[in-house]
């Protein structure tokens, strides 16, 4: 079994006209991607922002749920929030890992692109040894080129019955987790 | 083919303390829950709240995204949300959808519960004709015991290798119409 990380991407993500921007942190993506994380046995959650005034933003909901009196009263806020780490930028967060070297990215896309492995392969690679595996989500309207070009791995994106494919990150890291490491049924 | 839809509720649910209380409306919800039913298929998503003030403001989310200017900035956002229905409580859930009689409850429930359907169980039974489902999730620490027990079915929880089961219901959600209704890989 494979250690899995996960990384939400501020930077650098599209917009809606394809261009390069940096987002702003969400609220509830910290915390939802954290619970998500935190229940399929993630190690580490990384929140990637350049800005490090947005970084401090994410140190300071942490630290009210994992120190603050949100902590005595919802302890298992805490057990989640607690394994949030922020990072400047994606080379800090393979720093962190011990190296681009040392571990492998999968990358998640909603749109179409080559180099694909299906959810169900992805599923069975990390049911055998290797690498420690980083799954990069992105915010806004999905990762950079430079990002994907880059990526050891590219997650068929989840769909359902109908065309529509505008799940929110904190449903498509939720339902990509599920069908990565839940246990059989 | 069953039909599918599904309900947030806001009242009654529980809080830390298993007291019954009324919850506040969370921007989110209402956006991550839409783009989850529209993306699996769903017909309706009604937000169940007792208090007018609050189905005004869940009222003018959808208005914003359906009619405003970001409805033609994000349009696939518009198709989501015009799926969101406010309805004052359970019972006018019900009458909505033709009356208690002509449709099955299902909820979902993290904790332990008895009279559990397995998610392939009721994979298994949508796949199949009968009664339209509305399928129920629970804001604050879950669904009151006077829902669960007027309830059709009991979906189990869904779980990850861990024993942390605290997922956000906008993740829940996610999972479960994934679990339900996925096209086969």
């Amino acid at each position: 079994m494979r250690d899995v990380s996960i990384g939400l991407v501020h930077y650098p993500v599209l917009d809606g006209r394809r261009e390069i921007v940096t987002t702003a942190v969400t609220n509830l993506d910290v915390h939802d991607l954290a619970r998500s994380a935190r229940t399929y046995g993630c190690r580490r959650y990384f929140v990637v922002h350049p800005i490090e005034a947005q970084r401090q933003l994410v140190g300071r909901i942490v630290d009210h749920w994992t120190h603050g009196s949100s902590a005595k009263r919802i302890p298992d806020r805490k057990e989640a929030l607690s394994i949030v780490e922020t990072v400047p930028s994606l080379e800090a967060t393979y720093a962190a890992m011990g190296g681009r070297d040392a571990i492998e990215v999968w990358i998640t896309a909603a749109r179409d692109l080559d180099r694909r492995r299906t959810l169900a392969e992805a599923r069975a690679e990390l049911a055998q040894d290797g690498k420690p595996v980083l799954i990069l989500f992105g915010t806004g309207w999905g990762l950079a080129a430079s990002v994907v070009d880059a990526a050891d791995a590219i997650l068929a994106p989840v769909r359902g019955p109908t065309s529509y494919n505008h799940l929110s990150v904190r449903a498509a890291c939720a339902i990509v987790l599920d069908r990565l490491l839940a246990p059989e049924a």
